[in-house]
């Protein structure tokens, strides 16, 4: 158990109280997150429909989980092993059979199918065909979005949970560490990788690691000017930047980070590039305290790039924390013009600069925590260009 | 470009076809590995709404993605750049407002929005919240289940495709030898997974890796009941067996291996145990032949089974060729029990036997491919339990 009992028992007792706010007596959560922050179960069987149930009168949550899964579910979950509800595998790839028919039954046999019944509308598993069999199946209940709900539960961190990211950020250090030795010219992009994944997961003695909730991203030449692409087997070339993106893991939890790397002599324009997004994120940074909103962290972030005539229209963070494929994101805090969201101490983000110039592009990020006056970055990494001449 | 222009034809050519035939006249296709199917587009960017649209009477399929995503798909995508169409940053993590709602007006703008629409309903990130926005955004459309028509198409592989499978596998061999001589008493887990993946990504000399669309799967000891449990930071333990399950990648195309390490003097149960499932699956094998039907080949192999009087509830055996996070499966064939689904040449799949008894299990696996009068293993690797004493 990652955390003690009690802890578990604050969250589900947060949770309740957002759900009776919300008006809503059941939850169906299908977030893997969440469903991890719940019960403890961690295990890649999110590929097929899993959830955690929460009733507002129920001491314990239920888990929802695949037959052949059980064995892990028994293994991880924190909770009364009886609470653990295994769907057979006739549900599995049977069209139009589904998992979430005998969701519908389990939800039935225990008379709560009239219930104000909260869903994670826009989660990533959470798929139209799930929402429509219980649109179908439940026709006298009341189902509505919970809005992320337990994401902001999961908004502010235990200390608990901030030492864990505190382990998980020594291993992003590691990793970036290794990307920035091993890309060099003529090196294959797979190839390091290769070495940034073996850092990933070697973490340090004190601390293992694990995959990540996105693959290492490692856009390089013309790829710069997209944020998302990942390693080909191509080769780096002398004068061209990498941008690389990753984040240290533990037990789940996240520490991202990202950085450039320029081989070769290095463009002004790119240098200036840098030099503003740095400047810009500073100052974005600074404006973090408790009682501050992501407006004012965003405002004071723009404000460099207006001085500097930099247009960038992607937003500039997002809160973190437990991570599952597809998303290191918890959906929650969004740092951009107009997010009325207060800090608040011990909450946690990502503050990214993606700085997209037509054919180029630069980044570095900072993961943070806000403390009682300010701030703390998880990582203390440099975040000029790495120029490798 | 992975691929020839009369490839990327011929796919849209029987799509278009698959689509008629379910009377569908624009379908929105939102699982990742059909957008890459469809335009080539890869990056790491689906935990955001995005999708291709494909009408039937248009030349082209259009490509809707985020704006911060733009310049990777005007890399990518093969078809006409005027057909990318990108939405703005404002739609993002900003609910009630959705990437939706952009697509919404792009469909009412082409006077879309009374055609028959094909969704493609349990896909993993067409979340309920896309398919609210679209059944209230168009009232007058026709919204119906596109039954996976896109992964129907991609059943029979072209031989260019077979091609990046058989480069996989020489990946995927690597990996696995890479596991069976790292794992050892007294090595932690996640350092294990750490020399793991990086024969993932060097792979070969002439194919690069990527990453898998499912991580390093390595259940031990107990663990070993459990079939999708990845690494700890726990160290391997004499005595105590453990399951590798991986997959090499080459341009999205993954070719998976599972199979059984036992550390130490082997309990005469698991041996037999997995003598059994060896001979099961090649029981199961020798059915493969274009015409016999996925309960065939499901049939042998329980027949060998029922034999040993061994039970085994979850299925054993599916489609496979691109992948990305949470699944390498393909959605349609499904080696079990019932599945009239007709084997074809160039069909390809994974057929696995996870084997759970009670408080251990073991694991072997096979990637195959029909041929004209049989089958061919796309790696030669034993599959007995590897006994390092």
């Amino acid at each position: 158990m990652n955390f003690s009992k009690t802890e578990y028992g604050n969250r589900l007792a947060n949770i309740k109280r957002s759900m009776q706010e919300k008006g809503i007596d059941l939850l169906i959560s299908q977030d893997t997150s969440n469903i991890n922050y719940i019960t403890g179960y961690d295990a890649w069987s999110f590929y097929y429909a899993q959830c955690a149930l929460i009733h507002v009168d129920l001491d314990e949550p239920l888990l929802f989980v695949r037959e052949q899964d059980a064995g892990g579910a028994f293994l991880q979950n924190v909770w009364s092993q009886e609470n653990i509800l295994v769907y057979n595998e006739k549900y599995i790839h049977t069209w139009p059979t589904h998992p979430y028919d005998r969701l519908i039954e389990i939800i039935k046999e225990r008379g709560w199918d009239k219930l104000s019944i909260g869903l994670e509308m826009d989660s990533h598993y959470f798929t139209a065909y799930s929402y429509k069999k219980l649109v179908d199946g439940l026709p006298e209940a009341t189902l509505k979005d919970a809005e992320r709900c337990v994401n902001w539960v999961r908004y502010i961190k235990s200390d608990a949970e901030i030492d864990l990211m505190k382990a998980a950020s020594l291993i992003s250090v590691e990793a970036m560490n290794t990307a920035i030795e091993t890309i060099n010219p003529g090196i294959r992009q797979c190839d390091a990788v290769g070495e940034i994944q073996k850092a990933m997961f070697y973490g340090t003695s004190d601390f293992g690691g694990e995959y990540s909730s996105i693959a290492t991203l490692l856009p390089t030449g013309k790829g710069t000017s997209a944020s998302h692409l990942t390693a080909t087997q191509e080769r780096f070339v002398k004068g061209e930047a990498t941008i690389i993106e990753l984040a240290g893991v533990y037990k789940r939890y996240h520490a991202p980070i990202a950085r450039t790397v320029l081989l070769g002599k290095a463009e002004q324009k790119k240098i200036d590039a840098m030099k503003a997004t740095n400047e810009a994120l500073n100052e974005g940074l600074d404006a973090i305290k408790p009682g501050n909103t992501a407006n004012d962290v965003a405002q004071k972030f723009w404000s460099v790039l207006d001085k500097y005539e930099i247009k960038k229209e992607s937003r500039t963070g997002y809160s973190i924390g437990i991570g599952y494929p597809p998303d290191w994101g918890e959906h929650t805090l969004n740092i951009y013009k107009g997010d009325m969201t207060e800090l608040q101490p011990n909450v946690t983000f990502h503050m990214i600069a993606v700085m997209q110039f037509g054919s180029w592009g630069v980044e570095a990020s900072h993961s943070v925590r806000v403390t009682d006056k300010g701030f703390e970055k998880f990582i203390d990494f440099p975040s000029d260009l790495f120029i490798k001449d």
